[in-house]
């Protein structure tokens, strides 16, 4: 393995120039050897996973560690099971690579296409979930990308007999040495963010601080969600029955998930027909309302369960910034669309926001005006996810407003380059009494 | 006008906002009157860019500012006419914004759209031709988005003067004021660097310099070519005609273009057959050819014109490293497709090659595995270009590998947001034993 953090970034670079021509086959039957390599390794990796475990419990007797960390890094057998057939899924999904996304005649015998192409070198920066390593391995390659990888420090021993089976496994397929590397510690990373000659993106899987602290060391282009704020605003006209369904799983179907709501606007018409049954939904599954003191008003009049009633808690400014992560949610009144549009797009951390109404055309008003990655019409926010969008896979949801936004796949592992085709031409051939331009689109490409 | 930079970004932000919902025949009717008003106002900002001239002769006279720079200053008449046509150009072209790019039915009634929209504001910092303003005031407004400008001091005049009657011009259509706002200090720019949660994206269009200085001050994504360091490979078979016709066209038909060919490869069986043509017709041109000894050597020993042998150079290390941007070329001759390719990866900037040949097979070679923006066959690397690629207009060429790479249109100024049209849908409604999701590609979208 390279020693230096810039040995590893040219090691890096220098192997992606290759991978980039390795045939999508190839790349393809390196997964395919991966996941075999993998299978039957699975006992020395469960148990480099056992001496991550018990380094845990010292460190939770210690009361240095959270039980549920812990959770994440045990690799279970079931969790074993999928990240074995999520490399097969990626293998399958199609090629990402060398698609014409734009072809133009430029004249007689000279063509322009642009092709989808790698990116280059990937910096990963991921969590404690040892079966991630294998995932991003996966897309990364699918992709035809060089990845330098670093997990969470929980999972050292696991990550690393995970990397040295991934490493022994590409030795004997088409794609290089180096193109897949693992680093260990917090210093690595710091010097690998100023190698912005060899590495093309940095995409951090983590929460907002990790990401701010990567954006403010480097200069290399982030790729990384911030937070998942998520707004949920109920019309007037929205329907009791479906409000109740949605804002029910949107807030307790995976409340620790980035794309669960955490902020419920509700018209103030809609305060006392609808906000009552949505209320008693949410309490009944044991969440949270914290309300402000006109929704806070409509409940205590309305029909709501005594019991309920005496639960309901006072919303702060603050919870309107909040990203709960647990069964708690935000209740605030607003006196229509232009309102909820407003408080979203100044509050919402731009990742997916819905609205719930009857009428199609305040839906395309708030779908078209609200700022956000993902802007949903009666469906639950958590819909917003690569799997379920039909991506096959996700690298992460990005927030980011350039590049990839919302869940991104494959696609967004990769750019593309212009290929123009011809025979002898200048430019200087073009211009005013002399050729001129067809831009004609081809329509059958054959390259 | 706003005052600080806080209030420029904040001001541009909801000015963004508004825009984003303004409809692309509104957008298309306030190009129309910036055009009419900027010909209206004529003479007053001819006579506004007479007093950027002014200034520039006094500091041409005391010997601090170039007769070029000048020349770029003066707003003549056919680079007026051009600046109006321009702005009308912009606005037929195709609306960038609300294209649906991917549409798929994830369930029946739950479907899923990713439109194309405006990024949000832009920050765009430019060089001092004064006719540049109203090009980027037509494609940030064309495609959407809020722009804060800010030119080359040079031309503060010529800018305010235009910037004004832009401003006057919008004030009476659908675009909220603030969209478009002039900042004209560096020490602006700086703040404006900090200003993250407001600004998007900052597109520096100038050197390598300025890129880089910008890069290394901003946690906002940087949209900027660094440079363009383009070589041309000569293989062994290329045709020496087309070869003559082609290098002299990447040479000489703008030399100080980022697309005009600093370097040249041959092949060493093509130096005594393909370059000697090659070199007596740039030689004729005036072109100064820095070669390697062995370069230098077969051409010495060629039928080359003795006049002509004798002015050849020799080439350094640096030469190879250098964009000319004036008529030299540095020359090198290696051993074939491979080394041609290792060293274009190595010293190219990632801008646009091109190779020579008349095989198919080793022109895919290059094609697939050089790593540059553009990668052309045949041609001249002068038609890297995005009026050439048929873009209609270009924000500039990116050598960025995320995002847009190559010849930047309008495109490039939008990103995508996902809709999903539900009818009351959880995310707890599917998985095992409950519903599957269908994953249906939607052939024709209604929305």
């Amino acid at each position: 393995m390279s020693t230096s953090p810039v040995d590893i970034a040219r090691t890096a670079s220098l192997a992606s120039r290759t991978l980039k021509a390795v045939s999508g086959a190839d790349r393809n039957a390196a997964l395919t050897a991966v996941h075999a390599a993998l299978a039957k390794s699975q006992d020395a990796i469960l148990e480099a996973n056992q001496k991550d475990m018990q380094a845990a419990q010292k460190l939770i007797d210690a009361g240095k560690m959270r039980q549920s960390l812990a959770k994440r890094l045990f690799l279970s057998q079931s969790k074993w099971d999928g990240m074995l057939e999520g490399i097969l899924d990626v293998r399958d999904l199609e090629d990402p690579v060398g698609k014409v996304t734009l072809a133009t005649k430029l004249d007689d015998g000279l063509d322009l296409y642009r092709l989808t192409c790698p990116i280059g070198v990937l910096l990963v920066i991921f969590e404690a979930r040892p079966e991630v390593i294998a995932n991003i391995t996966a897309l990364a390659l699918k992709s035809g990308n060089a990845v330098i990888l670093k997990g969470g420090k929980e999972s050292t021993n696991s990550f690393s007999a995970i990397a040295k089976v991934v490493s022994e496994a590409l030795a004997s397929t088409a794609i290089p040495p180096g193109a897949v590397q693992l680093v260990e510690t917090r210093e690595d990373v710091s010097a690998l963010l100023d190698q912005d000659q060899y590495i093309d993106l940095v995409i951090p899987r983590g929460g907002n601080e990790l990401v701010r602290h990567i954006k403010e060391n480097t200069k290399i282009p982030v790729m990384g969600h911030a937070d998942g704020l998520c707004a949920i605003y109920v019309h007037s006209d929205a329907d009791v029955e479906k409000a109740a369904k949605v804002v029910l799983d949107a807030k307790t179907d995976y409340p620790a998930a980035c794309n669960a709501v955490e902020t419920l606007l509700v018209h103030e018409s809609a305060a006392t027909t609808v906000l009552p049954k949505i209320a008693s939904t949410l309490l009944q599954a044991g969440v949270s309302l914290r309300c402000d003191p006109v929704s806070k008003a409509a409940l205590k009049s309305s029909t709501l369960d005594p019991a309920h009633k005496l639960i309901l808690q006072e919303a702060t400014d603050q919870d309107f910034d909040t990203e709960f992560l647990e069964l708690t949610i935000a209740v605030k009144t607003v006196s229509g669309l232009d309102e909820a549009i407003l408080h979203i797009n100044a509050h919402s951390s731009g990742h997916t926001d819905a609205i719930l109404t009857e009428s199609k055309e305040t839906a395309e008003s708030f779908m078209n005006r609200v700022d956000s990655a993902g802007v949903f019409w009666n469906c639950s926010t958590r819909f917003a996810d690569g799997f379920r969008y039909g991506f096959g896979t996700e690298v992460g949801i990005s927030t980011n407003k350039i590049h990839a936004r919302g869940p991104v796949g494959l696609e967004g592992l990769t750019i593309h380059k212009y290929q123009l085709r011809g025979n002898g031409q200048g430019a200087s051939d073009y211009g005013a009494g002399k050729r001129a331009y067809l831009h004609q689109k081809i329509e059958n490409v054959e390259i």
